[in-house]
C-alpha cells in the first residue's frame, strides 16, 4: 500500500544523513499509506523515549494527511480539536511527522522523526521526504 | 544495564532517609539504563496512585535524559511538545524525575519520586542522586 | 494496609539472599493487603521480561489468596477457571507467587519472584515469607 | 546499549536477502539489549498483522535471552510457564525470535522475523545473525 520498502530505506538514509550532518541523534519511522510501519532506525544514543514519538508521529501526519505540527494546532486549549492526543490510543501532534506523497500527488504513507528540538525533528523529516522526490 | 542494584538500593535508602527527616511518605523508583524497573519502595501510608507515578516519573527522565520539570515546560499548551505524554504508555512531566549518572557523566538510570509537593519530590529525589555521588 | 515498607524489605533481602546462595538472579515484588506495589528488587543481569511478571505473579497471589501455582492448576484448557489470566489486565498463574501472613494468619501481602525455573521462583518466594515468621 | 544501528541495518539487510531467495514477504524487527526497538523493516506485501509479531518476537527473545520458541515449548497447556504471554503487554512466544550475541558471547540485542511459517521465520532469523558473526 504506497511507499515500497526501498522508497522507505531511502528515506531513512536521507534522514539519517541529514542527522548526522547536524550532529543529531534520532529515530526515524516510515509508515505507508495503510499507517503501518514499513521502516525505522534508531540512531545510537538517540532518546529512548523517542522511539515510540517517531512512530507516533509518522502515523497521525497519515491518519490525518497534515504534517503533526498542523493538527498541533487545532488541538490545544479552546482549539477547534482540544486533546484530539486521546484518540487512536495516542497521537503525538507538534512536528516532526509529514506526509509522503509520489509525483501524482497521491499520498503513499509518512515519516515521523523524533529526538531533538521540534525544528530539528521537521528539518531531518523533510530531508527525508527530499529523498524521494 | 547501567546502575547495580546495590547502588539503586543505596540511592532508595538515601531518599526514604530525606522523606521522614521532612516527614513525608513518598515512593521512590529506580529505573536502569534501559528504563527498566531496577528497585521500588513505597513508604508506609504513601499515596497509592504515586506509585505508578514515581515509576513513570523515573522512566521519563530516561526516556529523555532530563529532569522531569524540564519536559513538563515544553509539554503545555502552545509549548514545542505539547501533550508529549501520550506517547510512551503514559508519561509524567512535573517534577520528581531525575537521570542519575555515573563518575564519568554517563546515564545509568534515574530516580522517581511521588508522594508530596513536586517541590518536596524533587528534594527527595535529589536526595537520592547524592547517594551515588 | 498490611505488610509494612520495613517488612516487605525484609522479605526481599531474605529472598535476594537465597538467591544469590543459589546462584540465580531474581526479581522480586511485594505488593501489599491492597495488591498495591510495596517493594521491588531487580538483581543484576536478571531477565528483564521478569520484571513484570515477578509484579503480576505478586499481585495474582494477592488478588485470590493463593500461590499462583495453585491458580494455574484451574486455569488449565477445560478446567475450571480456563485462561483466568486474560482478567485484571493479565494474570501470571505458573508458581511464584505466594501471600504473605502475618502472626494471625491474616493476609497481609504476597510476594511474587521471577528469573528462573518456576520452582526456584518458588524457592526463593517461600525464602521471602520465612523472614517475616 | 548494545548493538549499535550499524549492525542491526546489517542483520536486516540480510535477514532480507535470505527472504527473497526463499521468495517470501517479511516483516524484521532489531531490539537493542534494552529491549527497544532499533532497525525495522517490512517488504513489499508482507502480512500487515506481522508487524506487531515481528517486533513482540524480538523483544520477547531478549526479555528471557533465549529463541521464542524454546519459551513456547514451555508455556504449553501444562507447561510450567503456561500462558507467560500474558505478561510484558503481550508475549510472542512461537519461533522467529533469537537472541543476537557479540564475539564475548554477551547478548547485545534481538531479531524478530514474521510472515510465513514459524520455520521459515527461524531461518530468516538466523540468516540476519549471521551476518554479524
Amino acid at each position: 500500500m504506497g511507499i515500497s520498502y526501498e522508497q522507505a530505506d531511502k528515506a531513512l538514509k536521507a534522514a539519517i544523513a541529514k542527522a548526522q550532518d547536524l550532529d543529531l541523534k534520532m529515530n526515524i519511522a516510515i509508515v505507508d499509506a495503510g499507517a503501518n510501519l514499513t521502516a525505522f532506525a534508531r540512531m545510537d544514543g538517540a532518546w529512548l523515549g523517542s522511539v515510540d514519538i517517531a512512530i507516533r508521529k509518522a502515523r497521525t501526519a497519515r491518519f490525518f494527511d497534515m504534517p503533526t505540527g498542523d493538527l498541533g494546532q487545532a488541538s490545544q486549549p479552546g482549539g477547534p480539536l482540544y486533546n484530539i492526543e486521546h484518540s487512536n490510543g495516542g497521537l503525538i501532534t507538534f512536528p516532526g511527522g509529514i506526509p509522503i506523497k509520489n509525483g501524482a500527488g497521491e499520498i503513499i504513507g509518512a515519516i515521523g522523526v523524533s529526538g531533538s528540538t521540534v525544528e530539528n525533528d521537521h528539518t531531518v523529516a523533510e530531508a527525508g521526504l527530499k529523498a524521494l522526490t
